[in-house]
């Protein structure tokens, strides 16, 4: 059984280092009383820097390990050096049970290759996804998955990643039925791909889950609070995710263009600047972070490469709130359920 | 020879009808000196229709086609009613050289059906794509192909999209090479499916091409203007086009909320708001509306079903544009230098 009060922490991953990593741990620190973490990488570099952070003395252990996976290192060249890496080493800890997830800012495509191997899927489970909550006009955020994981699926991927994702929904959300839908290029019964089309006719016909499947949806209504859980294939749930990001920075690129384009309107800006504040940091990816591979034998969560400390410290605190609900038993619950269901 | 002078308009499909698509076509007479207009659909409505706009008289022939397809007709369907229908007519308008080019807000599934069979895709292209113009921070728009014609592809549909939206590129955007990319879930190599990739190794060898390929984008770099053509199969367009839309549209409801905020942030938007205003016109859909199928023998164009009138007349415009460069016949000649490049 893993000890649920320690995360650990790939120190070295991410674009942006060391630094902003145990930067972003100490913030969370702050936030979960009674959280540890194993800080995993080059030992007495991370002991350099921890002098930054006096408060994280006690709360706080180091794990050596020599080696880094780089941001473009394949997932075949990442795997054979798993064990000397932090990246490696990090789910190591998860599997040993010294730590309830493992958090990384380092390479997807080798935190995915290294995830799976160590840590194994769920019995159920054919394939893990990747999983993220996306912002929403609604009360809730939107559980959308898999965002890059799996370039092509079968109907059987799709529906076992409707089950992992309701119960995400319901564990972070605090939701007793999530509202799951398929993604796809139009509503009606024919649109879509034939593993889409069977995807739908297997929920549809599942009543006993704890979900309440909602039929396909489009990407212009990803972001309305319409539903709980968005299920596609890593593709397109990459691109749709991408796109997202892309497009609200390009709007905002285009609102800076707007009020810097005269006196006046930078008058406006000024007066309006608390409450577009508060749009930007809806707005801010960081504010967003924390990705996770559900369908694990064990919790390993992707921070964004580029994640700043808040950033780092959202991802752990995703990280946090899913080692105390139990997430990954809670899944193995709902797939039981569902394999009974489906022989009954 | 199709009668270039005239552009045959699906009078009666859309969700706005009617008295919409009058409005738009009268307000497209005014842009397009010496265009000419086939209405196509009730003749008896559209003649009570055309008593609002007298200007139209003597520019506008109404072709009578007593049927509408509805919004929800599956193409199968549709295909057997073309020759009643008046998106049928409008179609056959193209294919019996009356008018250039045909433009429907109808059904987009019963528009691609219809128009394939009537006017068969050209010599080297096995399926038609449906592309759009998306705009971006930089100085022109970019050309998104496939965007909901082709659920699945082969690497040489991708290519054969490549050549046809770099012809559209040039066409519509004066540009000489125009910079194609493919859409993908990352920048290196081995990324996606092996379709894109075995596209991507086709299109860097093809060297005589009026076009520079630039390899792979991601969904977040869509509008960054670093492209001017983002190629992909029409699943994941469909998803990242709507997506696009929806996210403008969220964060448009997002600003509008913290504008309404408080009297401060009021204050500061009416201020703003001549600059703002201008950012809303650059988003409106209705000013990027007009979407082609390339690859036929002949134009037609999809304008989006819930165009207003300043849409409708947007997507004529496209319309009017195209055939004045006679951009069929351009693709053409691109795709046969191409063929012949490879047998060399």
């Amino acid at each position: 059984m893993a000890d649920k009060s320690w995360i650990a922490v790939d120190a070295m991953g991410g674009d942006e280092g060391l630094a902003v990593m145990l930067a972003g741990v100490a913030r969370a620190r702050h936030r979960f009383e009674g959280m540890k973490f194993l800080l995993v990488g080059e030992e007495s570099a991370i002991r350099d820097g921890l002098t930054k952070h006096p408060n994280l003395g006690e709360h706080a252990e180091i794990v050596h390990a020599p080696d880094v996976i780089s941001g473009d290192e394949k997932a075949g060249a990442a795997l054979r050096r798993a064990k000397t890496t932090s990246m490696g080493v990090a789910i190591d800890c998860v599997k040993q049970g010294r730590a309830g997830a493992a958090v990384s800012s380092g390479n997807t495509g080798a935190l995915m290759a290294m995830a799976k191997l160590a840590l194994r899927t769920m019995p159920g489970i054919d394939r893990p996804a990747l999983a993220a909550l996306l912002p929403t006009l609604g009360e809730n955020d939107v559980v959308v998955l898999d965002l890059g994981a799996n370039t092509e699926v079968e109907a059987k991927n799709l529906v076992q990643f409707a089950v992992m994702g309701a119960a995400y929904a319901r564990v972070t959300m605090d939701l007793e039925s999530p509202r799951v839908a398929l993604l796809n290029i139009g509503s009606e019964d024919q649109k879509g791909t034939e593993e889409i089309r069977d995807a739908a006719a297997a929920l549809r016909s599942a009543n006993h889950l704890p979900m309440t499947f909602a039929g396909f949806v489009e990407g212009d209504r990803l972001s309305r609070g319409e539903h709980d859980v968005i299920v596609c294939d890593g593709f397109s749930g990459n691109i749709a995710l991408k796109t997202a990001e892309g497009t609200a920075r390009f709007v905002g690129d285009l609102l800076k263009r707007a009020f810097t384009s005269s006196v006046r309107s930078k008058i406006g800006f000024l007066i309006s600047r608390p409450a577009t504040q508060l749009l930007r940091d809806h707005l801010d990816p960081n504010n967003h972070n924390g990705a996770v591979f559900l369908g694990l034998n064990g919790l390993v969560l992707k921070s964004h490469g580029s994640a700043n400390e808040i950033g780092v410290a959202n991802a752990i605190g995703v990280a946090a709130k899913m080692v105390q609900a139990d997430l990954a038993r809670r899944i193995a619950d709902d797939l039981r359920h569902f394999e009974q269901e489906k022989a009954a």
